[in-house]
């Protein structure tokens, strides 16, 4: 049997540095054992105390009766790692370590942990400096959080693993107010061993687990973390993530000079997307969306219903979702007959949407009779009630009847709970009715279940290509003209250029190139070209003599050195420029697709996707990286402006991405800047760029 | 004595309609009045019932044994205007009317409204279709809403003003529960009489009152609305609002084809902007904020200290902090030493901002010297306290900490609830602690009171300007010419150009020109000269004759008529394109400002403002929209370019405004698109607009 498995339906359970006193922190877990009902074994460890509770309590971990499943361990920190001993040699399963003083306060920590992991040998950790995990599907509480106070705990089918220990306790709480079923709930913390993945693994798998919600911190193995999000993804279980750390993203800007236009967060961001995550934008929809989904009811469309009684509550709920770009149409004729046919009162609007049945309308039949009308409606594909503040005296009336009504339809059905009102929210979710108290949750809600449709048809993400021969190129920075040449070896193709090393052969390739070119400085020292006044752009051959000499004199004014070699370069005209970079994150190997030119880059007109961990990015990957642009239009016709050659385009990521696949490590720095794209047909062409790379692979790809 | 100071502090209330059954909807307000011990004289008036709850019913209004301050009326909305019509006669103040069936059901509903304003008289009106309003200071309950089953009212600081009667009943609840307190609230609903405005300017003479939310759904009489928000202000009492109806501005988009880029949501905003309005940005702000910014306290600047016993929740409200802007300081030495000082444990972090005092550090003295210690350090301007799952067994203990020691220092406080405890929350509010369940709550409330001292010292918005003479210009569409013609008599300089009406004429204009030109059709009937072959740009001199027949042929191709003039232009090249525009919207005359160009286009970087009601905007407001522009950075300067000249730009927005306010409603349309602006000293010009004038002034400026 799985370690994981049994950490989390342990039959047995010791408690290292119990307290008969169950005031404290290491009282609390034998206490929450015995208060939950835990049907299995408790052995209390502490060598004062005879007995805790009424159970026998061990002088060590080498006296238990058996081998615990689960080993909790309530010591310090100087002293957690003989407990972790002890429980390896017997064979104990999983130890929870919730003392604190280990990695998170410095390198004295660290070190301590790192003792921590020996001592356990082959047996897992849980933690340090957690708050342990619960599993409410069984009723096992292995925690000291003082959430767990509460008489009974909100089962249900969303599996959390938090990062964090005191999330977990202000999970549980909400969810319990609200009515939200949870099945498991663990908190990762520092992750000496056990990770966020590691439970996502086997919650894909858990049958009380229907959706998985994440709190993150820090994804400290990406690779897992993809494997187990995709293993969810085809087991059909939605998994929502909420990531803190967004506004350091500024911190952790990228290393090449453009990338840094995409923070770290941003690759969170890909890498939620290319496994099918949905992200949390802000920490409520964390139980928000996993108890819309948690209905498992499909989102077909956009279009909403609103039923109320009440017309302001309806007016902001109506508001809040087309905000959400969702729609909200008029019911059509067959079903504002049906409604009219309820006789719900003088002043009921039931042509329009919101659907006011008004304070008349609130009776049962009445109720009834209009949920159903609208969810057999084919106008709409789902229905959002309105619940006012009429309801507080009759607080089941409307769960009642929306209750009744669920079974004729598969459609979603949410409802808005207009006062304070915590006990109809609760009400609501237990039947199976997602209920919230912010307009905004409602379209967050919704948002989340229209994406879900996405991700069961997810695109192939990667795609293999046979390895490509490239010839031998010098070490560390290549100068522009070579940079193409290794872009072009992949299939970027690039404007044309010849490289000149005097004025007789600028002029001649001048007269060759066009009316008119660019001049650049070619250096595989200097690579901001531009800052030293090393590029000139729209020279005519007449005068290509002067703007090399002034360039000569620019150049060694600026660097001390005389340039020795130029490149002349096609004029290119009438295409959208855009960057392809590629960036090395902690996440992994990105590439990055922005928008260019200073008004794109103004607005961080940027997209990103982790390099696949199977090769190459796929052509309909590409594609969703251009559809992802604020600038899309641009390349797909914008106010009659031809459609640029976005095939080409797609193409070029894919092969852009094969080259970054294919030199790992190698690969220090790559980008194309601008690439212009042409006109469909016209192919795309890398008109400038940077690599930078590595005779010997010195990092893993 | 003002009507409406009765209507709110009414001596005597004549309930016409009670019924003597507390449960229906007309027994509620009689219950309401008695439950919450309204003081004065209460009347039901009811011809079939003789006693209501122990009280005298009367047949009628005119048996009454006085004349009652305010009569609340509950009859439907056929009788209701006869009811209206007897209080009017007898001189009752104000009448306040709940019945629906009024405009919101149409035409017929129209009629029976304005039939009700006749039957008033110079009695005032509350409603029709409110819930009515509750003077919480007083304990005055008129109204019917079921939210006033509560036993107590939240008593406290904050005047709400809403358009919709159900958001009344839901403010309501939520802010008892929450333990924010209120001193009136209003629904005012369809606003045949009073409006928003009446009842802001009410509140802003109002000593209970410390704070104004409004709850808007259309502003009908803008001019009120200012003159009352701008009294608020000058009282410095913050006005909040939240206003629905955002997600249809796309319908309501601009008449004038570039203008079609600001919606009417857009001009909210501008009004809000301009008369010191604080926007709430989701419907829970709408408490939040008030609740915020009712404790008076100022927020100096942008550095906050989070004090917490537990890293996950400090975490979460770090980060909402740090993407809202701002910043969260580690201790200085100072200060990290007297925490230190502390002892509060082995484990705290007492040098990083979260200060984590661990769970060892939940004891009220060190709670209590920590929030000292943060609270004087010149290293913040406020603390953000967070209270975790630990509070739950103590709920007063972090309050109590924090109440102690908020007389020591003028700094904001504010508190992040961690676990589901609305007793915690309540208990923080009414000690003066605005508490928040949401970490972006607490950024949104910061957010706001760091803008509050922005409103203090509004700029000056409006200038006026001696009235400027103009020639005579044409009815209808002005010609391009004409149109900067009438531009240049304000102030905004154009590009020069001549006007042609052959090949020979349009030789010697490009000769005096420039090497290249713009050759453009001219014509007042055609605006939109690029559709049809109208515009020929970088034109040299050797080539203008083919291009003007070129332009000829495709002008006669498209429009069935061959040109018969044509402007030749200078080019301008180096400049900033914007684009300067005037709308007329239901909220009045507006002045558009956008940035020029395709991908700014695609962003929708405009900003706008109301032309104010003294004259032309100034040159600080001219300013304060250009910085608004997120492509700012443009003009001021972005890598290494020069700075444009928005001394210039912001002269230009002022006379384009000083125009629209001189020609008042004979002004139909104008805009300039685009607007070169020139590195600084070089001015801005005008390269193309259009305008459109009445002869007679039709519309009110």
């Amino acid at each position: 049997m799985n370690a994981i498995f049994r950490l989390i339906n342990p039959r047995s359970v010791a408690v290292i540095g119990a307290s008969a006193d169950p005031a404290k922190t290491s009282g609390r877990p034998v206490a929450y054992l015995r208060k939950h009902g835990f049907e299995g074994a408790i052995y209390p460890v502490n060598p004062k105390v005879d007995a805790i509770a009424g159970l026998k309590c061990y002088p060590d971990v080498a006296s238990l009766p058996e081998t615990p499943d689960v080993g909790i361990v309530l010591l310090g920190a100087k002293r957690a790692h003989q407990a972790v001993r002890e429980l390896a040699e017997r064979g104990t399963a999983a130890a929870i370590v919730l003392a604190s003083g280990y990695t998170e306060t410095g390198s004295e920590g660290a070190r301590r942990q790192h003792e921590l992991l020996e001592a356990a040998g082959k047996m897992r950790i849980l933690g340090p400096n957690t708050i342990g995990l619960v599993n409410l599907t069984r009723n096992i509480p292995l925690s000291a959080s003082s959430a767990l106070e509460m008489e009974h705990f909100p089962r249900g089918s969303i599996g959390v693993v938090s990062q964090s220990g005191g999330i977990v306790g202000s999970l549980l709480s909400r969810a319990a107010a609200r009515g939200i079923g949870l099945s498991t709930l663990v908190s990762t913390s520092n992750e000496v061993d056990l990770d966020l993945a590691d439970f996502m693994d086997f919650l894909a798998s858990d049958e009380a687990t229907r959706v998985i919600a994440l709190y993150v911190e820090t994804i400290r193995n990406p690779e897992k973390f993809r494997v187990a999000a995709l293993k969810a993804a085809r087991a059909g279980k939605p998994v929502v993530a909420f990531k803190v750390g967004r506004s350091e993203s500024g911190a952790r800007a990228a290393v090449s000079h453009t990338g840094a236009m995409a923070g770290a967060d941003q690759v969170y961001d890909a890498l939620f997307r290319q496994t099918g995550v949905i992200r949390a934008e802000r920490f409520s929809d964390l139980l928000d969306i996993p108890a819309a989904l948690s209905t498992a009811r499909k989102l077909q469309g956009k279009r909403i219903a609103i039923l109320t009684s009440t017309g302001g509550a309806g007016t902001l709920v109506s508001d809040a979702l087309g905000l959400a770009k969702f729609e909200t149409p008029a019911p059509d004729s067959k079903t504002a007959e049906r409604l009219r046919a309820l006789e719900t009162g003088d002043h009921a609007a039931l042509d329009r949407n919101p659907i006011d049945v008004t304070l008349a309308g609130l009776e049962p039949d009445l109720l009834r009779g209009a949920i159903r009308a609208v969810l057999a409606s084919e106008q709409y594909d789902a229905l959002a009630i309105i619940v006012g503040s009429s309801s507080l005296a009759a607080p089941d009336l409307m769960a009642g009847a929306i209750k009744d009504c669920l079974p004729d339809s598969d459609k979603p059905v949410i409802a808005y709970v207009s006062p304070y009102a915590p006990h109809i929210v609760a009400i609501l979710n237990q039947r199976g009715v997602p209920a919230f108290t912010e307009p905004e949750s409602c379209a967050a809600a919704l948002d989340a279940m229209l994406k879900m449709s996405d991700v069961r048809t997810l695109p192939p993400s990667s795609m293999r290509i046979a390895p490509i021969p490239i010839p031998d190129f010098p070490e560390n920075a290549l100068d522009e003209a070579e940079a193409k040449q290794l872009f072009s070896c992949f299939g970027v193709s690039s404007v044309r250029e010849e490289i000149v090393t005097n004025i007789d052969e600028a002029k001649v390739a001048a007269n060759s190139l066009g009316p008119k070119v660019v001049l650049k400085l070619l250096s595989r020292e200097i690579t901001h070209k531009s800052e030293v006044g090393g590029v000139a752009v729209g020279v005519s051959s007449d005068n290509i003599a002067a703007r090399l000499h002034e360039m000569h004199d620019s150049v060694r004014a600026a660097t001390g050195r005389a340039p020795e070699r130029y490149l002349v370069q096609e004029m290119v005209s009438g295409g959208v420029e855009l960057i392809l970079g590629f960036h090395r994150d902690p996440l992994g190997s990105t590439i990055l697709l922005g928008m260019g030119g200073v008004t794109a880059e103004l607005f961080k007109d940027t997209t990103m996707r982790l390099l696949p961990m199977e090769g190459a990015l796929s052509v309909d990957e590409a594609f969703s990286m251009m559809r992802e642009l604020k600038t899309w239009p641009l390349l797909d016709g914008y106010r009659g402006q031809p459609k640029a050659d976005t095939k080409a385009l797609a193409d070029a990521i894919v092969a852009f991405s094969n080259m970054v696949a294919q030199l790992g490590g190698r690969l220090v720095e790559a980008e194309i800047n601008p690439l212009f794209v042409l006109p469909a047909g016209q192919g795309v062409l890398a008109a400038d760029g940077i690599a930078v790379l590595n005779t010997v692979a010195t990092v893993a790809g």
